[in-house]
């Protein structure tokens, strides 16, 4: 052992000890005749004291010598600083070093390790292993390896098995883009990535493993937006003799106990909330519930004037922004010209104060008088002091627009606080979506997803209309899980493939083995995922998960400290029966 | 929720409790006035009771057709059995059934839901949800499970970190093959699918986190031999600031704890033995020592007469078998047999009877006389009573042969006993072996594997001579787990590339990213990697991973199961920019 101690862990009652640290000079000090070192590990900083007085003359004249990141190995006293450090758990004590080794000298870093560095992204991801070596980074995945156990021993303790399922896999259109992977010994044939562990965790029911988890990387090989990854590690979780409820209830239970554990926060309330109800309230299907300004809809109040732009819209829906009255009309255009930015894509917005005083004063008084006013203050709760932002149109379209309104107000407000914690189920989802791409309908989770019973009839009427058992786990704004209850049953998944726009053929040649595992006796079944590179940011406070994946790729999906992807030869490619086409 | 219980759970304390379990039908007795049903989940069997008596008559009725594995909800009264049955735990109680529902039907399975079924492995592995719900497969994967959540456990309580390495990385030519993935965002590009997170580990340490674990998903595209799979699962782990010996203790005691918490075995003894050791005493580098038969080297006491057999082997090497003095003539020309098998390649064998009253009799009584049979007998450990079997030839050759016959003679006698355990280190690989293929020297273990520092100097003399700082760990004769302590300096690290032939350009372009790592401060640093398939089946006393895999594939690749791999649509390759070439 390269050591005796640690660098974090030396205190004032191991003073007068002979230890043995190693690690990397984060820092020197050379004042001539005394030189302090900061010796830095994986566990904390310890200073280290070269003295004239007490230290060997040819120990001195190699610490001289020593540059940043040099790792070193140095045995000396533990001894009573000086001048203590209050920030810093050894700041009582230094080691007064007798002797030491460079274990290995070091270029001088292209970004500085410290918690705040001048590197930029790019560089820090050229050079990650050096990056890991800074507080925030390093202290993220250690982060990250604590809920993951967290997670892993609630959920054993709960009777569930972690079961690995394969990665070699098979390609299925539905879906995102699979990864692919050529076989050599099965000639012009590939495996694909998982995009999740989905049919193999219903078979795992089938197979009656009953209570199912897994921490699994899947694969999803998309164009890259920012905050994506094209391999990302998701908390994949099937029960089998269970309805909602009883999965709702168990992940509840798990989501208060990492509240609990890590951020040491009691969950008085986990509301539940319908898709449809959160589309209306909050313009979005995971609404950020730590803060109010929920829409009011205003067409009964706001479509009886002359005001065409509101009477042509099908929607008009405003928020009240909390002491937004006092905006000086430079800072409400400014606004206006963020709803208009085609991120957004509003054509306009319409906005009222509401005066201390009692009456209002809109952008559109030509149209409206105070009672209209008045009526809109009361539809979208807004007080004295506050600010009405209306905007209106296509239904889907101006929800969307509303809602990004009101996050970046939140934000803007301060009212997104990291350290607060809300919870929610999105319930009752749609089980079909339409594409306008390929005009028809795509299953909104996937396609093994079960339609509400009651729907079912609507399939062929109304197909829009029909509900899933499919709900949402919801945190501050964040989707961090979503499932369903799953079609049990080989019938109605023909009748879901057969809507989704499956051949019979197609359906058995893609999902045959799932569909002929129904007929063997499949038991009443459903699941979750929560995507853990996500869940582990917010619980860290963060809302980019970059810093909580060791080797992140960038959003061309290169690695770009090992340059990854890279060229094979045509050895490789000839045994594989594969060649470029370029 | 489908229960308020399990089929494994009820007691006679529970007698009159009103209960509602699900699950299989495992099997019905009907008696005509009397139904008996097994009803079977993960956690037991709870039989139920149709009593015309008792239960309502339509229930009695329906239950008549009920099929084996059926899946059904039933409500009853917990009653006690007239007959009880001792062998299982719910044996004292009975379901009396006042209701049921049928949650779903079922084919007649392909084979029986049995422990002992009567299904083939090919036909298991295409049902492979079926053959999880018997007991050896459903308790094999739990017990995975339990192994997973032991060594994380252990690990983390030692300060480990679990970090993801990318399943994206690059494809190098050195070691077995990989697996590849076309890159559809970097034409022409390929990732490839890690053998091991070898360099990621290493770039950890780099990072300073110290000590890292991960159990991980490997990959290898090998022609597969019976019970190797394409895809496999590690306990991959790495340590900076520490020498061989830290590692050795570590592991040591991660061992210890998983053989006394899943096995209730202590181990008193950890012994250690070089690979040079080993060769000579066992003809193997993975002995098996939970039993005797040690080589005897007999050069010096064979070679002296006018065999010329043994005068012209560069080896005469024998084992006494315990007992064996007393096999016919026919069952030692079955040995020798055995022996000649292509599989073992023997050219003959010969053997020396130790009688009873101290004599010897032996298959070559015409070249040596008792005296050169007594002194065998001495360098052999043979007893009176026990065989000598003797082979000679080319060292290598011989070696490995007469390991396989020790094994085999283990088998047949008994002594490998799967619930004994007995541990080994064999330590001081050679760093570098011959491959007669390419006629080079390949890195024995991999190319990062330090060379002990005292041997260096024969790397270009004798370079088959060098030892490493290599070590593997056995268990019952079968490696489980293998490492070194890595280079962590860029000019040794070149260096030893040299000699495996790489030219500096094709070492720069493949591991560039590391040598460079290695020039900002590497620490000292070493690790192991454990095949966890294995570990699992030899804790469990299994010699084959196949039933602790949950989704196998068979030897050519392919999950027979989701019938993959498979052909992917022409629209798939062009935009992956490749195309078949068959």
């Amino acid at each position: 052992m390269y050591r005796s101690h640690s660098c974090g862990e030396l205190r004032a009652t191991d003073i007068n000890k002979e230890i043995t640290l190693s690690g990397w000079v984060q820092k020197t000090r050379d004042k001539g005749f005394m030189i302090w070192v900061d010796l830095r590990d994986r566990y904390g900083i310890t200073q280290l004291i070269f003295d004239e007085q007490r230290t060997p003359k040819e120990v001195v004249e190699k610490a001289k010598n020593l540059g940043r990141e040099f790792v070193i190995q140095v045995t000396g006293t533990v001894i009573e600083r000086e001048s203590k450090n209050k920030n810093i758990p050894t700041g009582e004590i230094e080691i007064l070093v007798s002797e030491f080794n460079i274990l290995n000298e070091a270029l001088v870093p292209p970004f500085t390790i410290e918690d705040e560095t001048d590197g930029g992204e790019d560089i820090r991801m050229k050079y990650r292993y050096l990056d890991i070596r800074r507080n925030p980074v390093k202290n993220s995945l250690m982060f990250r390896h604590q809920v993951a156990m967290k997670v892993r021993n609630y959920l054993s303790k709960e009777d569930f098995v972690e079961v690995e399922t394969p990665y070699l896999i098979k390609s299925t259109p539905e879906g995102a883009r699979d990864f692919v992977v050529p076989s050599r010994m099965n000639e012009g044939q590939f495996y694909a990535l998982p995009q999740s562990p989905q049919t193999f965790k219903q078979l795992l029911m089938v197979g009656g493993m009953d209570k199912y988890f897994q921490i699994v990387k899947c694969f999803r090989d998309e164009d890259l937006r920012a905050d994506r990854q094209p391999e990302f590690t998701q908390i994949d979780c099937e029960m089998a003799f269970v309805e909602q409820e009883d999965i709702l209830t168990i992940f509840e239970g798990l989501t208060r106990h990492l509240l609990k554990e890590i951020k040491n926060v009691e969950i008085a309330d986990f509301p539940r909330m319908t898709y449809a109800e959160a589309m209306k309230t909050y313009g979005n299907d995971k609404p950020d519930i730590r803060f109010g300004m929920k829409f009011g809809e205003l067409n009964s109040v706001a479509q009886h004037k002359d005001f065409k732009v509101f009477n042509d819209a099908e929607l008009v829906v405003g928020i009240a922004v909390p002491g937004g009255a006092s905006y000086t009309r430079k800072e409400i255009d400014k606004l206006i010209d963020w709803v208009r930015r085609p991120q957004v894509g509003a054509l306009g917005m319409v906005y009222v104060k509401c005066n201390e005083d009692g009456t209002f004063k809109s952008s559109v008084d030509k149209f409206y008088d105070q009672e209209d006013l008045a009526n809109w203050a009361k539809t979208t709760g807004a007080n004295a002091g506050d600010l009405i932002c209306v905007l209106s149109g296509q239904i889907n379209k101006v929800r969307a627009q509303l809602s990004a309104l009101r996050m970046e107000l939140a934000e803007r407000l301060g009212l997104r606080n990291p350290e607060e914690f809300a919870p929610l189920w999105v319930v009752d989802f749609p089980l079909l979506e339409w594409d306008e791409d390929t005009e028809r309908y795509h299953a909104m989770h996937h396609p093994f997803t079960s339609p509400k019973p009651e729907d079912i009839a609507l399939l062929d009427s109304k197909p829009g209309d029909v509900r899933a058992n499919a709900y949402d786990l919801v945190l501050n704004g964040n989707e961090i899980g979503g499932g369903s209850i799953r079609i049990h049953d080989k019938e109605t998944q023909a009748l879901m493939f057969d809507h989704l726009g499956f051949t019979p053929e197609e359906a058995k040649a893609q999902f045959g083995f799932l569909m002929d595992a129904f007929q063997y006796g499949a038991p009443p079944h459903g699941g979750i995922a929560f995507g853990f590179d996500r869940l582990v940011a917010i619980l860290g406070g963060q809302e980019t998960i970059r810093d909580y994946i060791a080797f992140p790729k960038n959003n061309s999906g290169r690695d770009v400290m090992i340059d990854a992807p890279a060229n094979i030869d045509q050895e490789q490619l000839k045994e594989l029966n594969i060649k470029l086409d370029l």
